[in-house]
């Protein structure tokens, strides 16, 4: 097997939208484990607008530096353990970062069940999946009958928000941008009705797909679509924060949306934030659950899989830019 | 007794900051209660931030328009009742709006007991009391040992949700405008920390005040102030939403705070805005607590009183610059 680690470095901190250009690739030794470590070969690179987010500075993560090798969550498979508690051949999803070869300590990590297709341990089972389930359930509490927007409704976490909403018997709203994804949203994934944020007034065309007012909005981009999903939102809605990828890709963080916190106040909202980690205990279940859908095909899987540790670097600029339909990876072996 | 009704009538809607130019006078006949109705004579007109909101548009009560006469709650009293629910010589709560006299439903009224002093049924037993409590205890929940900070600290509300913060074991940090509160806040309430907005940077004093974080901001203001919170809230802190004066007294909203839903996310916050009434099926609970800390001397009531009907407009106005200590009311009759 190769002695050589192939990696992508993050060169230098953008300052306002990412680009290609800010990464560089390097060439390492390949890294040995220490005791209680293993080796991983990386064969699936996850691609998150967090990866984004982690350049602006500490969030739930330390902040990333020039020269660090780009940070990730990767499909990963054991060629080497000096840990008990795993063998050569085990699947683990691991922060390797954006490189062929990693070393972590076992401890950390958990083994992964082989599957056919080994993708949905990064899609549906992995951490979009989860963050789907966890936000919209635990966060969102949403009830039968109850309406539930969900932005970047076409994207990894999205996509499935918007099932799972539907298989809970809510009537289901995505704000995505352009005809494709329109059109993904209401003729293959179910939704009631979707609204192209590209098209004009979001607000106005929320007040039309939403009549009653929003119960449960899931917040995946921060930014002028939170604030128009807020001036729609029912009294006692719920609004769970995943992320606010609108905000990532720039430089200071702007003003934040109108009506905060008015609006929290008078229609008597619960806004709740929340990264998937916070649920671990509840982690079987869900799995359990997502995995009935997945099977009976109530919940059917979009996936983005682009091939080739080199074109990391485009594949999250395209990600920040919304290109891809489901969750986007990279097989990098 | 006098057949006239004495009235304050909101002569024109507030485009900026609202002045006493902005009412005027009036004066009507006395109104006769209907089947069901009760006359009551305005004993106290409670002074609320909520007041100026109303005149901005829809809230959880439908706006004020000019000509209207001014809205308000109030401590008063039953003169002349056509319902058996209620008897002359009954106090009441209700929203009289600024005038003498009112006529009002008795279903929708509560008969309070009487009790020395009077104006406790609009401090500590009312509105500003039982906001402080469910908002600090059912939204905030506060843990022994966390750091609990309040905005407004010396004001009707605040002064309480920072002495119940105490009673519960927590540190508490106030944040008021001025010397003079923030030694109340500190010599005669009990908080552990103060903060003056007006003394400089908010965000930085807060660094200074909580070293390890807020974990429960009782918000009473909004706008920078929150943001410099926002800022500072440890992880899983919880944010009470109970209003947002910095807002009302103005024109159209502007740019919300910055960090939202970025630090939402982050340091997996929760917001909850709510309003007391959404707490009617637990008011006696709250109520018989408030009463055993105030027997105790565990919790000191301040309160404003000031005189007269022709005192309310500019009552209000210092209210929204911040010039009260404790609760604000004007004594009518």
């Amino acid at each position: 097997m190769s002695e050589d680690n192939h990696q992508i470095v993050l060169a230098e901190i953008p300052q306002g939208k990412l680009a290609p250009e800010h990464f560089k690739s390097a060439v390492a030794a390949r890294p040995t484990p220490g005791d209680g470590e293993v080796l991983l070969k990386v064969l699936y690179v996850s691609l998150d607008a967090a990866n984004r987010a982690w350049m602006q500075g500490a969030t739930y993560r330390s902040a990333l530096t020039a020269g660090d090798v780009m940070a990730g969550g990767s499909l990963a498979e054991v060629v080497e353990s000096r840990s008990p508690a795993l063998a050569p051949g085990d699947l683990v999803f691991a922060d390797t970062g954006w490189q062929t070869w990693a070393v972590a300590p076992a401890r950390r990590l958990a083994k992964l069940p082989r599957m056919e297709p080994l993708t949905h341990l990064l899609s549906v089972y992995g951490v979009a999946g989860l963050t789907a389930y966890f936000g919209l359930l635990e966060c969102g509490k949403p009830r039968p009958g109850e309406t539930v927007v969900v932005s970047a409704a076409a994207g990894a976490v999205g996509s499935i928000v918007g099932q799972i909403a539907k298989i809970k018997g809510c009537r289901t709203v995505g704000i995505a941008g352009g005809a494709a994804k329109w059109a993904l949203l209401t003729d293959e994934l179910g939704f009631d009705a979707a609204v192209d944020y590209k098209a004009g007034d979001t607000r106005r065309a929320l007040r039309a797909a939403c009549p009653d007012g929003i119960d449960v909005y899931f917040d995946n981009v921060g930014g002028d679509i939170f604030e128009a999903c807020l001036f729609n939102m029912a009294n006692h809605g719920r609004i769970a924060c995943c992320g606010a990828v609108s905000q990532y890709d720039g430089a200071a963080p702007r003003a934040g949306p109108r009506g905060v916190p008015g609006l929290i106040v008078t229609k008597r909202l619960v806004l709740t934030g929340f990264i998937v980690s916070d649920f671990d205990d509840k982690r079987q279940a869900a799995l359990a659950d997502l995995k009935s859908w997945v099977e009976s095909g109530q919940l059917r899987v979009r996936e983005d899989v682009l091939e080739g540790l080199e074109s990391l670097p485009g594949a999250l600029v395209g990600l920040l830019a919304g290109e891809n339909i489901g969750k986007r990876m990279v097989k990098v072996a």
